[in-house]
């Protein structure tokens, strides 16, 4: 039997929807299992698929279950176990595979030469109208279980290993996403409780370490888990061999930095390492902390990953995960600007692809989500949360009386988003219409003239200014030129207004600084912040960092001595900066390869450097003021050829 | 730690919800595993229990999760893991139980003195209004899984055994729900095929038998299956032992009748066991097929429940479990007239029990589920199927041209059903009018006063007339006394409309005829039906019996040889029948027990009868024309006393 083009088939989302909850589920700290705190749509459990054959002969199959999938097949008039080879044909055979499992999405793969599980299969739920199954690059033999993702492993060893407060500790020469395998050199000695590091100053506190635990006996391995440094209390360094078990979804990085500056080299490698580690099944903020998948988070890897991995599968299992099942009742994380960050997205990934295939997929979903935030909308037409619903925006002492501008604007972007992808002319008019009164009611009621600035309420008289609703209005083209040079000087540029104090936000307001032309403060600010950092010894870039604390206070965040990440995705949009506005890769329909390089003058004086764009990848050479730029389509990842 | 009081607590509905899909998912025809047919609704993964005490001193508990719940609870500003003691108190303290299960419904126990989980937590999902955790009486224990329902085991040896068709063939004294095991004689000699039959023609006909298998070497039991005659190929019967554990769930069986009449009491005693095998978790259809948990049976279920078992719990589950969750975008098993039914059982068991705290809590779901049928109505104002929706009323040649008749009459009876239970008057004036409306419109479109009969279909006109919306216009009571009257002349009493043939409407048929006061005609009916299958051996009572046909086609239905079910729950009617309108008992608010018994004259000479209704046991003596009646009240099931 030939397996060539068969691939393992499930309802369109489901899979993406069970991942999605073991990641949101896998947490622990300190011992304490921390499932993520917001509502966890489910998979349907009780599926059919169908299909209907033409056959010119008879033709063999066999249909398999994936482990725990109950169910069998109807081939005509008869009835079929799963695992058990058939025929069909010649002639008409309808194809009706009931599969139903509680645990996990049901899933089917049917292995023969003509009747197989490739493109073509219908899936149904009972609900609402049949779907196209899907599958996906990873699961293509009969013999895999969907329930598991299959990872990449590397074993590495440690390239340290010293004794230390009556113990060994043990340093890897980056931070991992690994099993640590503890094996006692005396056979026999009970495995030790053993304690997990991003920092070795974290390993070796026993009292407040965040992650620690006793091996499982059997493998003498620890769960999967963040770690670059290793403590076992009362060994010493050589009564036990430490090995690190690197587990790591299968997404090449594409891109490589090399622009003969060491720091910055460094930043990109460093940015790229971090963002691969945070690439698992999903898009995760941080690979200790929190190992969720969060809206916000995810909206600013896409653009790290249009330029490093051109992934397309992860950007979408992503989409799919934060988004759940229709109707939507709550919002993305429960956070209301996580919902439009989720529309908006859909526009980044549409663009990072060239194509609009998986925002069609997505539109109703879209749509749905869009209706609901409209219907939070007060009598003035502004946004508002209900009651359960987080307004985030940003870490920030916002002036929260009444709507909130930064949200507004936000709409105004999803609204626009929305309006240019719009499949139909009368919904992309009600879009831009919407948009554009909204814009009005905002200058009406948030704008201060006198201030050059919108005030984050307009309801409290405060006038309280923030740098959010600028930096968004500008990134997202909702104001004209002159409106985003006032902003500029009179916000972004001014030192009166707070500083951004979250990496998250920063992202935002270096995207705006770089899109007014201000370049070379944006570098001066990569080398002082990422810079700084390296300067600290990271080998990945951290969730946040103060210049201003020592070394030792540097691991704090949320109130825990090591509640900061010092692995986070977020922290790696330098690859995105230097990408789109130094290197100057943009998609341009104009170009014969859709895409275009405009360095930015005066940056690089040589430059070998190789960037995705999406399913493209762009050899960029500079030297003596030359630029030449190659540009390749890759292939489909490992698809299967039937 | 004193566990008394504590129960496992979950999401109200999500527990039901997990256990109805292992049993929809539970059937197995020839080697075929056949998940029921519609949509599975799910359960929350993903809850938050929570609870303050105001402890007077200093008090330890520790909270458990389920096999496979993680989590961690938050007291006061601590987090501890599941499984670890901890104190609280004295003051005031807030305790969270985060929770999280892909697999099961997440539940979670708290053992302690003072808190622990009776009842006062508060559990939510993330999405609507907190509500009070759940629990029930069969999940106390702390070591318990709420995933396992407890069974009560009881081992039965066969009581014949014979040398057939070159095997051994036992015989169970009566049907059983049993994990048959096999031990061969001869220590090593590998574990036959084991076919187990309903019938002996069943088990000894190994190309159609519905259900074979090998049993599990470790246990050498074959899967719970309905059986009543086992067949060994190849053996002789002394060359193994076989037994059945046979599995019930622990719902006794409160009623018994004597009225010296032999057939009769045989009758009351074979439907008594027949519905005692059907009382799983639910109420199924079936114990050999389908296993499901249909809402038409489980309507019908309701009424011999009342009189048999007065089991509330059993009710309650499975309205839960048939209507799933909301808001509703599909029909109760897809068909219409269940979800109609669905309304309907919740009056009903109100009525058993003489109380609205189970509809109180349906309320909203009621509420919903009309609101999608109202939904449906045409511009007549009259109910229609969707595309996928089943409109099913019966197995009969109906004219389905149009809107049906019967539906309409169901759709009348919910109506009123809400009416007279909505807790709010204008909430109960709405129904009532939209109720005399359909009436109206019913009475203007559907009856041929020619006929004196209603027809199916006033589109097709065909004037085609059958029984069924006439025999429910009589039970719900829709027309008055002439017309009931009028319709039992020229329909139901009338030959020449063609007969109910399935046993689940002659249900309601035979309802009608003792309403209309026809008890003489239905107890030949019970006596010819019931008592035939007898005549023919039967040990329990059969999904269908057709009086026409040879002992040896009695077994196939829906076209398969053996796919009549011979444990049929809806088959146990006459318990109902006799109960209500010969014994006459009924619920009656002027009585000073509430419940009123008045046998019909001429029926019995001496009765020594108990039957339930709801939580009370009436005990009926009738001895010389002379009636006495005791009504003691059950206490509740095994509750915990704290």
């Amino acid at each position: 039997m030939n397996n060539a083009g068969a691939y393992w088939l499930w309802y369109p989302g489901d899979l993406e929807r069970y991942h999605a909850m073991k990641q949101n589920f896998s947490r622990v700290e300190r011992g304490c299992p921390w499932p993520a705190f917001w509502k966890s749509d489910g998979f349907r459990q009780r599926v059919v698929f169908r299909r209907t054959y033409r056959l010119a002969e008879e033709t063999e199959c066999t249909v398999y279950g994936n482990p725990g999938t109950v169910g069998h097949v109807v081939a005509g008039e008869r009835k079929v176990p799963f695992g058990t080879p058939f025929t069909c044909g010649p002639g008409e055979v309808r194809l009706s595979i009931h599969a139903a499992c509680i645990a996990c999405t049901p899933a089917v793969y049917v292995a023969g030469d003509v009747i197989r599980s490739d493109g073509g299969w219908m899936v149904e739920d009972y609900c609402t109208p049949p779907v196209e199954a899907a599958r996906n690059r990873y699961f293509t033999e009969p013999d895999q279980d969907v329930a598991v993702w299959p990872m990449v492993e590397e074993c590495f060893l440690p390239v340290s290993a010293e004794t230390v407060n009556g113990g060994a500790l043990y340093g890897f020469e980056t931070e991992l996403t690994a099993q640590v395998e503890v094996i006692p050199a005396e056979s026999g000695r009970p495995l030790p409780l053993v304690y997990l590091g991003e920092s070795r100053q974290e390993a070796l506190d026993t009292e407040a370490c965040y992650f620690f635990c006793r091996p499982d006996p059997a493998t003498r391995r620890c769960p999967r888990q963040a770690v670059r440094w290793v403590f076992l209390p009362g060994f010493s360094p050589e009564e036990a061999v430490v090995r690190a078990h690197h587990q790591r979804a299968d997404i090449p990085v594409k891109a490589a930095f090399d622009c003969g500056d060491p720091e910055l080299n460094r930043i990109f490698a460093v940015a790229a390492h971090t963002f691969s580690l945070c690439c698992d099944v999903f898009f995760l903020d941080g690979v200790k902390r929190d190992k969720w998948i969060w809206g916000g988070d995810a909206y600013q890897s896409l653009f790290v990953n249009r330029y490093l991995t051109g992934d397309r599968d992860i950007e979408e299992r992503t989409l799919i995960a934060l988004r759940g099942n229709d109707p939507p009742l709550t919002h993305v994380n429960t956070i209301v600007d996580y919902s439009l960050l989720w529309i908006l997205s859909l526009d980044v990934h549409a663009d990072t692809f060239g194509d609009e295939a998986f925002l069609r997929r997505m539109w109703r979903q879209a749509v749905s989500l869009m209706e609901l935030l409209l219907s939070q909308r007060d009598g003035d037409g502004f946004l508002r949360g209900r009651p359960g619903d987080w307004e985030f925006v940003d870490w920030a002492d916002f002036d929260r009386e009444g709507p909130l501008c930064a949200e507004q604007m936000l709409l105004a972007a999803a609204l626009d988003a929305m309006a240019r992808r719009a499949p139909d002319q009368a919904e992309a008019v009600r879009y831009a219409e919407m948009k554009q009164a909204l814009m009005e009611a905002v200058e009406q009621r948030f704008w201060d003239g006198e201030q050059g600035a919108y005030v984050d309420s307009f309801v409290s008289g405060r006038r309280h200014v923030t740098r959010h609703a600028a930096i968004l209005a500008i990134v997202f083209d909702l104001v004209d030129e002159p409106r985003k040079q006032l902003l500029a000087e009179r916000v972004l540029l001014n030192p009166e207004v707070p500083a951004i104090t979250t990496p998250y936000f920063r992202f935002f307001e270096l995207d705006a600084l770089c899109r007014l032309g201000h370049l070379r403060e944006v570098l001066a600010e990569i080398r002082a912040y990422w810079g700084g950092m390296l300067r600290l010894g990271a080998a990945t870039f951290w969730e946040e960092y103060n210049p201003a604390l020592p070394p030792e206070a540097q691991y704090a965040m949320y109130g825990d001595p090591y509640g900061k990440s010092l692995c986070h995705a977020w922290a790696a949009s330098p690859i995105y900066l230097l990408a789109r506005y130094f290197i100057g890769l943009e998609r341009d329909p104009a170009a014969p390869s859709g895409l275009s390089v405009h360095p930015a003058p005066g940056f690089f004086s040589r430059l070998d450097c190789t960037l995705a764009y999406g399913e493209k990848t762009v050899e960029i050479t500079i030297r003596d003021g030359e630029t030449s730029v190659h540009v390749a389509q890759n292939g489909p990842e490992r698809s299967k050829q039937s």
